[in-house]
């Protein structure tokens, strides 16, 4: 019997690097697999169904709401996003581990609906450095950037219902923490698979 | 502030390999310290007070018990042997991370007195290897080892009471898994110093 894969919750502000790390992250584990989230957006010309998003209709969306078939979701401005608890769990069932890249509302919501989730917060190594980062985007006014940041100290308030508080100074050592993270998760007690003690006895 | 250090139990059967993990470990880690533990029997010709033990009288040792000065005590035959609180404490909190290398009832001893404690059980990839291991050994009668292998299952029954489990198939990988589970540990947002996310803020 394959253990079943674990479910990485990573979350962090915009401008901490969390897609460098998450994309760095799958280059080095090839056993790893991104979730793929549903929304009622409509998609892009280049968007793939399956693949970028499961495009959902409205009605769709609140019917699977209602069944419970999100392990996550919010509406943000118009649209639906959620995660599909099926989908995830056909992947964790399959040996996989799934990476969501989710904010810390979605974090919490996960750790309520499946606590055996492993949740990541991405922080950065001081506020002025996250300034910078954002202001070297250069795609917003100063204003817009002090409206960001008041939002992201409130992001900071919800570490506390997070596993683990990984703070990026540099790319490499964050993905090696991380890889270090999900190596000592799959080795606790509480994750191994039932057999396991008894199959060592009678080998 | 420099932050506490961790207290890591490593618990396993005798064959496993524990002593050549722990020495690996040590030369890995300058910050890791061995605990040294009290005892009530005599110093043999080469064995310092305060360097391989604590040499206490019986009524010192039983005197200590009744203090609560230990994390976890017991009497092997008719010797005391046990893990002092404050020697413990005093390198956790100059931040060393502090290895016991105790057994499984001493283990359950320290989850209980220092809760944060990280208890690791360290077993063989099968039965077949730890008695094989043992018999190279070619210190024990086979009825000797027979015995041995009986307590050695009993060992295995402890194992809930472990945070991980590490299957010690190669030395190498064994060594980077428990530093990946001292650094993963040392991540926990329950671990992490109280003003870190204020100093993040405001930095």
């Amino acid at each position: 019997m394959m253990s079943s894969g674990l479910l990485i919750v990573i979350s962090g502000p915009s401008g901490v690097g969390k897609n460098t790390v998450i994309n760095n992250l799958f280059n080095l584990r090839s056993q790893l697999k991104y979730s793929i989230s549903a929304t009622t957006r409509k998609p892009r010309p280049n968007e793939i169904d399956g693949q970028h998003y499961f495009f959902l209709t409205e009605t769709e969306f609140q019917n699977r709401i209602k069944n419970g078939d999100f392990l996550e979701w919010a509406k943000v401005y118009e649209y639906y996003y959620g995660t599909p608890r099926q989908y995830v769990q056909n992947l964790l069932q399959a040996g996989h581990d799934v990476v969501l890249d989710i904010d810390v509302q979605g974090g919490k919501q996960i750790k309520r609906s499946m606590p055996e989730a492993v949740l990541i917060f991405l922080a950065p190594p001081s506020m002025t450095e996250l300034k910078n980062r954002l202001r070297g985007r250069n795609t917003e006014s100063e204003t817009e950037l002090t409206k960001r940041i008041r939002y992201i100290e409130t992001e900071f308030e919800s570490i506390p219902f997070y596993d683990y508080l990984v703070i990026n100074r540099e790319i490499d050592l964050t993905c090696e923490l991380i890889e270090c993270i999900i190596q000592a998760e799959k080795s606790k007690v509480k994750r191994i698979e039932p057999n396991l003690v008894k199959k060592i006895l009678n080998s």
